[in-house]
């Protein structure tokens, strides 16, 4: 998936890229991805894929500036070439294209890899592709609270980040049959190495605010300036974004990919409380595999997590997507996504080729834009509601039953004593007492004390017999 | 000097500290220390003794809390005991003084220590111990360009200071003999770790001036809220401002002690100097000892970080120091510092007794707070702008007896070409004409051409000999 990605985006030849070397890194690379549930080898390929589907896909009304505009002196542009402009104001709907030849997209599109320089592009992959190696399937919390070796030498700081990172170029640099870098410059070697940890370190959850209220101020809130991509911070600070998104965008797939990776991340957390438990921990929230709560964890999830960076992305408007006309955007969304769910069940995650049909589409001013990675995050979301709900239903039923059952033991408990108080009153009055033998019934188990029936039997010929 | 330290503060008590594991540490600790110039086991002690100074000697007008009111959970008082309020405002001339047995100050006189929690002092003095442990005597900076492995292990990232950090604690958690934090609960370690590794990282140089303005903003700028003692954040922001100071405290000392370390940083940097020229990489600033720049060096550096800092420190009213009256101020302060400077000459870098004496003066309105650390800042960067200032008088004397000498040269050639013109000229006139010799003669080395007396007597006897 590297080697095709690295040749779509042209970025062999940009950089003088080894194939021999880039081969051998990226294989070594992916067999130090340990055999965990979720965080292995799969989840490497499925973030590095989505950074290029988030890069290379078609964005409704996305600016392509020229690239060659850009102040970064460390540039290179691939293997792009004439400037094809459109007439028209700085206005999303008509903007000026500069497509490359590995990367165009249609007039009032643009790409996202348009707006970046190959050398970010290039480690924006290689990042997604290094961003979990090495991962031991515990959490950074996990590191710490054990004083795992790791957490002591990164000082509990983004324990395992820092560690995907070192390791994974560490790999790169034991070997010069790994080294595809080769044949950078040293100023070059020196910014994809910042960028790639810059990357890399993006994806500590624990930071997740900081970079969504950073980028809302930046781009989406009432004051903010917006991207210049002109500005490497700027351009970083999307390229990290981007990243985070892909590294979390399991709920922005259909609904049985994304069902199946939540199998996975359970089965890892169930992993840890297993060894918490057995460290004598207490068993962190989700991981007690006694008490599943898949629905809970992924509606808190996507709810405080996924959904507020995707629409904040999407916001900027950097998501693929397309564009509907605004009559039928309520209908064309629903069937598409219809659509894709039943095109896409059983086969691969391959969402790649939205929008190229409708991209032809006549532009009008009513139009919307439909992106698949929303309303597949609306879906799961309403799904796992649904799911909660149903939980709450069948628990509130248990519990009901539960109820009933036990107000019926305890109804029926009540009648045993009265039922006893009573004979032996009578028995006493009877002058004929056997107190004991009754006593001990009513220490057995409740359930296999009587039979309802049989109670209520007893109990009215008992009343029968008192009668008697 | 640490269990000094820790006896003073009364530290073993309140933790339930073993003396032998904090021996057995405090030991391997030095030990670990390499054999630098700079770096080594004194700096470290250095550094101690800096954060204990700045701790426990009086601050003129600190206002002592009662360390009780804070909401400091974890909070332990050490040996404190009853509190001992005078009347009076808020204001810092007449606080509410809550002494320690072991830290006391005298009224309108308080200590930093008394405002921090044990346990946060504690986290302190051994960061202070800890701060530089294994340093290599090479530059972050080195050590990113080289590709060091420890470089690619901290991702380019603080690279010495995380080493440090992590290193240290490696060592107190590799054997039980060494752990003296062992009877610390839970919640006390964690606290303790935290604090430890924010303290040691804050000496990072990179972040100096982003603690410089956090700290400014919170506490000196015009809307600045102050601190609030009962704040941790505020604390810690302050701890780690002291820990700051206290390592690059060279120029707060008495001259001859900083000029002392000055030849010492110089040395190690010289030492990397050579070793980035057997690498042939460029030779940083001030690390090529064929052209030492000393004085530049420290007046760069105390101009624009310790003055800087220990400005922002003093205006924050938290160092040490002395009220004097005003109208003696001026005199008193010259007084202290000629004195100082000859009772601490040949001693060590004692200061500690400051201000005792001084603090039974009576109080008047009309006073002024008088800081050894300021005042020998202020002589130290003198200092080094006359020799900066002798250099380039030096150095344009040199230049100016060269440019003379050049001139006089260049002079005494002009006269050769006229005098060689003129006879040229004369010898044409005369028909009898021998110009190549004479043009062998300027193409020769200027200063070994003629010498100038000969020259003047020459050119006088050429042009006599033309009068003639």
């Amino acid at each position: 998936i590297g080697y095709r990605i690295f040749t779509d985006a042209g970025l062999f030849e940009t950089f003088r890229i080894p194939t021999k070397e880039f081969m051998n890194y990226f294989q070594k690379l992916e067999d130090g991805y340990r055999e965990k549930p979720y965080h292995n080898r799969i989840h490497a390929g499925d973030v590095l894929h989505a950074v290029y589907y988030l890069s290379t896909q078609p964005i409704p009304g996305f600016t392509q500036v020229n690239p060659e505009d850009t102040s970064d002196s460390l540039h290179k542009n691939g293997s792009s070439s004439d400037t094809d402009s459109d007439s028209g104001g700085p206005s999303g709907h008509t903007p000026t294209v500069t497509p490359r030849a590995s990367f165009t997209a249609d007039d009032s599109y643009g790409i996202l890899a348009g707006n970046l320089p190959a050398l970010e592009l290039m480690a924006l992959y290689v990042a997604a592709a290094m961003h979990d190696y090495d991962h031991p399937g515990r959490t950074n919390a996990f590191l710490v609270a054990t004083r795992a070796s790791q957490a002591i030498l990164y000082n509990d700081r983004a324990v395992l980040e820092n560690h995907h990172t070192a390791a994974a170029w560490s790999l790169l640099l034991s070997c010069p049959q790994y080294n595809f870098l080769s044949q950078l410059d040293e100023a070059e070697y020196k910014r994809f190495r910042f960028l790639v940890i810059e990357f890399i370190l993006a994806t500590d959850l624990k930071r997740h605010f900081d970079f969504l209220v950073e980028f809302n101020a930046k781009v989406n809130d009432s004051d903010a300036q917006g991207i210049d991509w002109s500005a490497e911070p700027d351009r970083l600070l999307v390229s990290q974004m981007c990243i985070k998104l892909a590294d979390i965008s399991g709920p922005t797939k259909y609904k049985n990919l994304h069902i199946n990776w939540t199998y996975r991340i359970s089965e890892e957390f169930y992993e840890q409380g297993d060894e918490e438990a057995r460290l004598g921990l207490p068993i962190s929230p989700y991981m007690d595999r006694r008490s599943p709560q898949l629905a809970k964890l992924q509606e808190t999830f996507i709810n405080h997590l996924v959904a507020p960076l995707c629409n904040a992305y999407g916001q900027a408007g950097l998501l693929p997507g397309q564009w509907v006309e605004e009559d039928e955007a309520d209908q064309k969304s629903d069937g598409d996504i219809s659509g894709n769910e039943s095109t896409n069940e059983g086969g691969t995650a391959d969402e790649d080729e939205s929008g190229n049909e409708v991209a032809k589409l006549p532009i009008k001013k009513s139009r919307k834009m439909v992106s698949k990675l929303t309303q597949h995050i609306k879906d799961n979301h309403e799904w796992w509601l649904k799911v909660l709900e149903e939980e709450a239903k069948e628990k509130a039923e248990k519990e009901k039953k539960e109820r009933d059952e036990k107000k019926k033991i305890d109804d029926t408990e009540m009648e045993t004593i009265e039922e006893e108080e009573k004979e032996i009153e009578e028995k006493i009055e009877l002058k004929n007492v056997k107190p004991k033998e009754k006593k001990k019934v009513r220490l057995g188990p409740v359930s296999t004390m009587v039979e309802s029936d049989q109670l209520d039997d007893s109990s009215q010929n008992s009343c029968q017999d008192d009668d008697k």
